[in-house]
């Protein structure tokens, strides 16, 4: 792993544990709904929303505008059909302060002190800007999706990050949790490493299957693959 | 000033002392060659070369590219002709590796722990990456004429910013030592800040006329800036 230069990471479940940080923000406000089953419903939307936009099916989206979406349509079913207009606003913003993986942060320093680290996420720039604020991430660059006008798995994402960083695509590496994302990312020519995050689904939730890919890297969190990379 | 949410700074000249990084570095290196009127020579070809591209006479190319063309055109009148390329690659990123102004990063500093601060440079992304980690500069967010495809003061680089940040053009403060860059962004709808650099062009070099501009503050340095927002 010598040629590394840059590493870019997917955030929401690699970085940040969005599924506690929406139960926690959710239980806390309105503790008589059902916030896991309130998250994963959210969450369940999140894909085919982004895919409608992939296909052209809606105009470019960000993701901020596709959790209202989302969020409009499951209220009802969750007893907050009748929040004000600043409510809805506010927990729709909870994607901007989700909390970190207990690792992350520490993690993420070791790292910047060895490479340039920056997002690529399909959250939208001012989401991750006020997630690392609020988290204490500290990126040196914040790439999202936004800027390409394409989401992740489009490989026009992971070029896109190499081009703007100044890299070749094989001397950048993408972190990610999730095995689709990889395998998207070393199509599209980058390196990879794998740091699966058993609690993203919660206890006993199941991960994304990793089938028969192959990455370059695997760690257990953002420590040990500093570790890996000599950080 | 209670609503700006957002501060986008202008980079060469107003965060960075780009004459007398290049100075230094080129007198260290060749000390036969004028390095004040080589860096100036450099400079002075910096903004025909944009305008080629606001114009559309050339295309799009990021500053790194610009920058090799001019020094190509300038080096051998300097003594420079007969380096090698892996020399000339290097001397074409000292823009990468530009110092601050000796109040830069304790001011963003102050400034990062009350509002979101971001460059706004004619710079690529890369070179303002890598700049940060050379100068210390703690961003939260590294925006750059590359993201709109449009050079500054095109009114697509200042309401890009304002939409990529996810706040209102009048939320955003443009801080820049040069009136030309602050009455686009006024003109773009933004909020500015002048923060004249008087040596910028070394001791006893003319800075840029402010005219009849009347900006919404003005601040001996980024200290002082932070002082007025109360930061």
């Amino acid at each position: 792993m010598k040629t590394i230069k840059a590493l870019v990471f997917d955030v929401f479940g690699t970085v940040v544990d969005w599924r506690g940080s929406i139960i926690r923000e959710v239980q806390a406000a309105w503790p008589q709904v059902d916030a896991p089953a309130f998250a994963d419903a959210w969450r369940a939307g999140y894909v085919p929303a982004m895919d409608r936009a992939r296909r052209g099916e809606i105009a470019w989206t960000h993701i901020d505008g596709l959790h209202r979406v989302i969020l409009d349509e499951i209220r009802p079913r969750f007893g907050l059909a009748d929040l004000r207009e600043a409510e809805i606003d506010h927990l729709n913003r909870v994607w901007h302060r989700l909390d970190p993986w207990p690792d992350a942060v520490s993690g993420l320093q070791r790292l910047k002190a060895k490479h340039v680290i920056a997002t690529l996420s399909n959250g939208n720039v001012a989401l991750l800007v006020d997630m690392a604020k609020h988290a204490g991430l500290p990126w040196d660059c914040v790439l999202s999706a936004e800027l390409f006008q394409h989401y992740k798995p489009d490989p026009e994402v992971y070029q896109g990050a190499a081009r703007l960083l100044g890299v070749a695509r094989d001397e950048l590496l993408m972190v990610a949790a999730h095995p689709g994302d990889l395998v998207a990312a070393q199509r599209a020519g980058l390196r990879t490493a794998y740091v699966p995050r058993p609690l993203e689904r919660g206890e006993g939730g199941t991960l994304e299957p990793v089938g028969d890919a192959v990455f370059d890297l695997t760690a257990a969190d953002f420590n040990a693959l500093a570790a890996q990379l000599g950080a």
